[in-house]
């Protein structure tokens, strides 16, 4: 598929003792980069990040990220499941590779709080992404 | 009164690249400590926390937080109004005094948003610490 | 002085179980439009930001911020000291001003970890802001 | 191994909007009992849990976390490798597990930001722990 992609600008409060960003932070980059790659899918956009639930995280840190140069992040890679969504990502500074992540996600029912079949419209346009 | 007290263990991920705490992770520090002595006061305990909201917050950093030694925050001074209580704060690591504060909370009917009376009981007891 | 101006996008994470973003993120926030500011004004960019410390912050919560839009901050008035800058903040998601804020930084020599005096260069650029 | 366990108590600001602990708070949490697990280990303490980095994570969410209850966090498996350390990770709250997670972390020169071997005393120290 062609890659979704967002710009991050580091935070001095990402940062840690150490000097780079925190480990921490980029977990919670990975979230945002998913959340604005489902609401560029669905119509009504923002509630929608709400209705999934994350099943499993797993980031391989190449490198280190600085504060001082933008980051991108891109969802290289969407698969759909019966209830649950598999997105590959990658970070990089520059020419630098910094992240390679995957999450698996779960369409969620917020009433009953249990996993439910991926919406037909959503699964339709992330098989369409190729 | 009696100061109500805290101790917290600073974090690796709460400092940043200046080799410090990082300023936001002190703010939310005076919330946990904010929250903690509130549900000190009230029967059924954690979820009264989220019937407060947070009006103003001050914050004087008298002197840089450092990882690898806890910090004990405290309550020093409680005063309720009308629909608020105003909450003066302390840190300090060993004899170091790191941070005073001071946060107006405002009791929030969480349906309406808007905010209500502080309820008689939990008046009488802050009252009462004197 | 013309505000200097920033867009924040609220991010998932940065809400809390009130519903709305929480306090201690805002206070997250108002370092980036600090730091951003400071290093629009500074040749050499983004290191600039770590040799200021913050002294104190002051933030008057005017409204609730929610997650699916987009915020505005703004640095709206810069004064210099001796070795101290005070800078007022604005944020707003649209017409609805969410947060008025303070702070006041100091220039820090990173050696020595104490204040200094602000440098000439950025004095009278800032002066220079009206 | 003798598991190695800290208790954790969720903060509000931990939470999100779905009403339970956030994804990226987990994985900071999972920072926290690493680098306390370490500094068990380790004279002089603190300052050592400067001096790993992390080389990729994996976290299984098993259950949701919710405010109000304390989390007990214990690493369950410690493995050393040349430069290399992979810890195992279980969360509960209560009778209920949430979490599974690993990681790799890497032992790391701060001068050269390198990796380099594992400490002896540490190697010994871990192989120690059965």
């Amino acid at each position: 598929m062609q890659p979704f992609t967002i710009t991050l600008t580091p935070r001095l409060y990402e940062t840690d003792v150490m000097g780079h960003i925190n480990n921490a932070s980029i977990a919670a980059w990975f979230e945002v980069v998913r959340v604005r790659f489902l609401e560029s899918l669905v119509d009504g956009g923002p509630a929608h990040g709400k209705n999934w639930t994350l099943a499993s995280v797993h980031i391989d840190f190449r490198g280190e990220t600085f504060y001082g140069e933008d980051v991108i992040a891109s969802i290289t890679e969407a698969k759909v499941g019966r209830t649950s969504l598999t997105l590959d990502c990658a970070m990089a500074q520059g020419e630098r590779q910094t992240v390679e992540g995957r999450a698996v996600m779960v369409q969620w029912d917020p009433e009953t709080r249990k996993p439910c079949a991926v919406d037909e419209t959503l699964r339709e346009k992330i098989s369409g992404l190729g």
